[in-house]
């Protein structure tokens, strides 16, 4: 850390959940007053209030009406105002605890970002305001979730991104360490209100938790590659339970990391579109995927079936949320010929994730036993190099990943 | 009017009640889409929904506690996101409409003001970027109530200021003409609901508006004081009803307004501060009032009367909101000594209002005589060029505006 940076400096980012309630906003603003006490020079992030952001979508949709699409733009503009209102309550809280404190939106933060709105990417970080304020012994909170784009516009980071900013900021300020508070009190091997024997973890590499947060754990992937790239080690921990949480870090990975399989990683919130009769040249892929791409759709597993008559099937998986979206997207396409495009809901993804399942045989073999044995049916398979992925329909995920979380012994710290 | 400026714009700014459901920012998208066919260049700035910006204050006051004022600057930044939603949602539903639109934020649009928190005053409007988007053919919707302060910070213009910002920037983008539509249909000569034979105006000119607006009808007087410098033709109407609303004017007045008593303006929000013993001497008041003007606080009548043991009384009155904060900022300043600072609430004032009325005797009598055969007390006296305003205990002021309007005739249409 060079001599100029901000040393000591600790950023924590608050939950929605967290911060759903003044008398919650309260406690937490006294947590931050005695660190601040101690010593700390913070910087805080919060989401928005409890369900705000969902309301808020709700309110567009009813102001567009059913069946149109709210300009992503404007969406933008409304959608950030719930991070504003979270931000200056936090600092209103700190300061009527007797210390200073300010709030600054995305872009008072320096937070500046790409132009698509709705899935904005961080291209950088000023942090001259943000180091200001520390300098003045205030703590500093800054509204998560956003930025200023490159039109001058705001923008946001797409949902969950929060802990994008924490992280982006933590390595903006070079900070010590990154924390994250939220409503579960660290990383689990499952999910623990659906296996029932689930085990919290000490400790955990980038991309073992990388793989567990694409694949649904309750972190933004985003903010694990950022925290990986800048090597920020991440605390998640609860925000009001004092127990031990889980640190994501990059270092030698202590005994409990050498086992092959980490977690069963569990994302409920999937579609499949399908495409049928598309011509089978190259090009075709991209043709179909390039439209989401510039949308800021993240497309996630992707299947392709050659046929024999010149023509293929081509199914891909995105949160359930744009699946509307990608339907259209895929239609206004003129690039690629096809028959049809359907859409399947209801679907869910089940992963099991480890470093060290490469190096050894068989966990593919145990995954797909275990799965049977239980009576479920796998949609779509696909692997990477730290875990393989079943997508099954969204009402087996219990019967799976009970019966994954066994065969694999996670409920033993080895 | 310039070659350059933005020939036939118009300028529509609508109300919290009008913009407090998804429905009625619909049906609100819907008049201005079919607007802008007809050809209008709108440019258009709406409040928060409905009781937003109180709910804000509420949980601000829950999160800081009841004895601690919160801070200014991120009271503002709070309170300026209830305009941001409703100005984004009303561009969403204008697109929904099949219509371009732009929602942009009072910092967006230009807006800048000095640094008094929570009550800002307007500085300048850069109207480059409205043009620019009215040059693209979108109807502008810009968040009313705030600007950016010189310190880079969100403003507000104070409670109601969404006028303000109507007639500024109709002002500044030179336009025809300020549509203020609201849930009345216009300017009654007192409140119907207080005087059920109270008769809604065509017309009514700048100064008596502006009396009238001071004195409690349902307008913002400092929009009015900058329509009558801008000369902005102001129209205020009802929302969703189409029935002729009342222009304010600087014009020549027609028969109408020839009549020296215009209305009975009533505002209900008053509450008194008396500082008794204070030291006899010039310089006084204004040690006083003071720290209340640097603060933003709007005193209004102002009373002393001197006493003969070399000491005096001196009575104000503020916004009831204000109370709690004056009585701090009086017994802050070290300027004047006193023997004690008193508050009175609930009280409100009645104010016979008219531009002939300095040209005419008995116009005081008549009150006088009317408030005191009705039984009304009257606590303090003030005059003006436009008026006679009492201050009466609140309970009492059904009876005081009925007497008084049926002593001047308002009636009868002459």
């Amino acid at each position: 850390m060079s001599e100029s940076a901000a040393s000591g400096v600790i950023v924590r980012k608050y939950g929605g959940s967290s911060v759903s309630t003044a008398e919650k906003i309260r406690t937490i603003a006294g947590q931050l007053c005695e660190r601040a006490k101690a010593g700390d020079r913070l910087v805080v992030t919060v989401s928005a209030m409890g369900d705000t952001t969902d309301e808020l979508i709700a309110i567009a949709q009813a102001v567009t009406g059913p069946d149109v699409a709210p300009s992503a733009r404007e969406m933008d503009g409304l959608i950030s105002t719930g991070e504003l209102v979270s931000s200056t309550l936090m600092a209103m809280a700190i300061h009527s605890l007797g210390q200073d404190a300010v709030s600054l939106s995305g872009q008072q933060a320096g937070i500046r970002t790409d132009s698509v709105h709705g899935s904005a990417r961080i291209a950088e970080i000023d942090g001259a305001r943000i180091l200001k304020e520390l300098q003045s012994g205030r703590i500093v909170i800054v509204a998560g979730f956003q930025g200023l784009g490159e039109t001058g516009d705001v923008t946001t980071l797409g949902r969950g991104a929060s802990d994008t900013t924490a992280v982006a900021l933590a390595a903006a300020l070079e900070a010590e360490r990154c924390e994250i508070y939220t409503d579960v009190d660290g990383i689990y091997t499952t999910d623990p209100r659906i296996v029932p024997s689930a085990r919290k973890l000490k400790e955990i590499g980038y991309e073992e938790m990388l793989e567990m947060a694409w694949l649904g754990a309750k972190m933004n992937p985003r903010s694990i590659e950022l925290a990986a790239v800048y090597n920020v080690p991440v605390l998640v921990a609860s925000t009001f339970e004092d127990v031990p949480g889980t640190l994501i870090h990059g270092g030698e990975p202590t005994m409990e990391l050498r086992k092959a399989v980490t977690g069963i990683a569990i994302d409920k919130n999937v579609a499949k579109i399908t495409i049928r009769g598309v011509e089978d040249r190259p090009g075709v892929a991209a043709g179909i995927l390039k439209p989401l791409a510039d949308s800021g759709i993240s497309v996630d597993v992707i299947v392709q079936n050659t046929s024999d008559d010149g023509t293929t099937d081509f199914t891909f998986t995105v949160a359930e949320a744009d699946a509307l979206r990608s339907m259209e997207l895929v239609k206004g396409q003129t690039d690629v010929a096809y028959r049809e495009v359907t859409r399947g809901g209801q679907l869910a993804k089940v992963s099991v994730v480890g470093t060290g399942m490469q190096n050894g045989p068989g966990y593919a073999s145990t995954m797909f036993t275990a799965l049977s044995t239980a009576g479920v049916n796998i949609d779509m398979i696909t692997t990477s190099e730290v875990g393989i992925t079943c997508i099954v329909e969204r009402d087996q995920v219990p019967t799976a990943a009970n019966a994954l979380h066994d065969a694999f012994e996670l409920d033993k710290a080895d």
